[in-house]
């Protein structure tokens, strides 16, 4: 692990800023941040705030958090929900609101999303809404959430008849990634995660993509030098696109490469049966299969994806659910218009597209890639 | 009734633009409106589209609207939701979301809120929230609705413990004020609407309170001229400041003139007992004498607006709960902070600005203003 420098000496920490005029923000990435103030130096002081966490994660880190934050606010109270997916919904992000008005807390009162994806997405819409917006902080401590879902401002919960559907566009007024909680992250967690930072690479720069590469096994292995490249990289290039196009009104959905059969195969065989990750990981390969057979990359691109996708300890055979169910799942993904499936593929190594497809090639691909 | 030109005419309808960068947007004052595609011209032309109102106002207006809007949609459904300030709550704005997602609407169907305060506030949130954001359109049906609540981006639902606690501040694309509906508004619901008319004056502009000295009589009677000029003053106040504005940091605290005791009563009575103008109306009558008790207006000025309330047919004597029930309840209102109780009140006639006031000075305006 990275030896942490004094404190008098210039912080261990390396910052990407997020250019959104007046709702920009830095992320900060380092090991050891939950121990240290500077991380979190130049945010307001609220007299209040309110650490979100869950049940696994709370015992690892909330009062090292509640420590380091004692000198910003003079009450800080933690409320720690149920862990999992299946709690992303109204009836759970509603013990946020019930704790903030409990507590009397005010407008100013700032939120700590301190956990992965679905602590981060349910804490910011619960600030996003709250007295109709408050400020918030995300602290992931997955490496899925450190390089993508706390990033960019995206926040939602779940309804029954879909992910995702009823959320916000709210910005955090920071990101503190602190790579020292990835040592307790499950092997399977880390590879999950690995899936999206390999995702930068084909969408937006073939030279981290030989990176990682070179550099696979040792971020399997939790080396936090190269974490931390890695982590920033992939937030640089999340930072940049987001910066271009907040809402998903265009280039942002190049983040989605490999989520429309990700997406499907997560639907299909039931929310939970494959962590969010693999089902990207498995849908990267599928999705540079289509590249191919569009005749936009070479058959070596394929290879390559399916060999990285491998060497990150992530599926790149999808579930058998027929060809036809997988269509159907994709038929209903937001992405969705008009007569054909639209899916981000690569046009060339670093630059991915959007582009409607017919079936009959979907489904040549599903026949090369599902189990 | 105003006579209707021919469609080959101007439209006789009157623009008021609200001023908020690439959230701008235009609310168009006129008669007979629903009847008249023009006033929705320049939308975008979704394929989908879902009307939202409720039990009282969809057998008066909710074909009107649907048939003005046929060119501009090849689908058009209506949601009817239940009446009532008491379903403005989580459970009744989940049925939008699932009617949303059983039409599988996309992220570009266009709401419309067809109704008052209630539909505007959930149906906007509603936007704002489901798949991130939908665009939307206020109808406002009512006259409180037609100068304050659907004018400037507040949506909301309530909390059991507190009103307005879960919402977002999401501007419409367009509002749309047919002064034809108010002639369906039960006369006890105008007078309601007519507080937060004459609030505008006080607030920002004296020549619109000696307009409205001369013209109470007429709005009551429902003269359409008469309505249309305070419909379209009210919203350009409220354009103006919430254009400075947008978030409620400072300046646009001072629409919420009379709201502190209000709420008060409000909640004091228990929601629904009286009217929200009715107890903004008389909550303006107790801040008027607290703007007097503090050295700030002349004591003829409390007796010119306890007589403007009268005149609109709102109540002047606060209930009987009892002063340090009074201060209880609005020591706990959001614009409660530090030791003392922060009041709108008027500095000159058309100024008005926020201050604290000692509990001494509230409890004997409480004394001079409570029945």
């Amino acid at each position: 692990m990275l030896k942490l420098q004094p404190m008098n000496n210039m912080p261990p920490f390396d910052t990407v800023s997020i250019a959104l005029g007046e709702r920009s923000y830095d992320i900060t990435i380092g090991s050891g941040l939950l121990t240290q103030a500077e991380a979190f130096a130049g945010l307001p002081r609220a007299s209040g705030a309110l650490i979100v966490t869950n049940t696994t994660v709370a015992p690892l880190y909330a009062d090292q958090l509640s420590r380091c934050l004692q000198s910003h606010h003079q009450r800080i109270n933690t409320l720690v929900l149920p862990d999992g997916e299946v709690y992303k919904d109204w009836s759970t992000l509603n013990l946020i609101f019930d704790r903030l008005l409990q507590d009397a807390s005010d407008r100013k009162t700032m939120l700590y999303a301190l956990g992965g994806g679905v602590v981060g997405d349910m804490t910011g819409f619960a600030a996003a809404c709250y007295m109709r917006g408050v400020p918030f902080v995300q602290v992931p401590t997955t490496l899925l959430a450190q390089v993508d879902s706390s990033v960019g401002g995206k926040t939602a919960i779940n309804h029954p008849a879909g992910k995702n559907m009823i959320g916000a566009f709210y910005q955090p007024l920071r990101v503190v990634c602190d790579l020292a909680t990835l040592s307790t992250l499950p092997p399977r967690e880390l590879s999950a995660g690995l899936a999206e930072v390999i995702k930068y690479g084909p969408i937006a720069d073939a030279v981290f993509l030989d990176w990682l590469d070179e550099n696979l096994e040792a971020l399997r292995a939790g080396d936090v030098k190269a974490l931390a490249y890695a982590v920033k990289r992939s937030c640089e290039i999340k930072a940049s696109v987001v910066g271009q196009d907040e809402r998903e009104s265009g280039l942002r959905a190049i983040l989605n490469f490999g989520h429309t059969f990700g997406h499907a195969i997560e639907a299909g065989l039931g929310y939970g049966q494959w962590l969010h990750g693999e089902a990207v990981g498995c849908g990267m390969v599928m999705a540079s299969d289509l590249s191919v057979r569009l005749g936009l990359m070479p058959a070596s691109f394929v290879d390559r994806m399916r060999d990285l996708v491998t060497r990150a300890g992530l599926p790149v055979k999808g579930p058998d659910l027929g060809a036809d169910r997988y269509l159907e799942l994709m038929a209903v993904d937001k992405k969705a218009e008009g007569g054909e499936i639209r899916f981000v593929v690569i046009q060339a190594m670093g630059h991915a597209v959007m582009r409607p497809v017919p079936d009959a090639l979907v489904r040549q691909t599903l026949a090369a890639c599902v189990a």
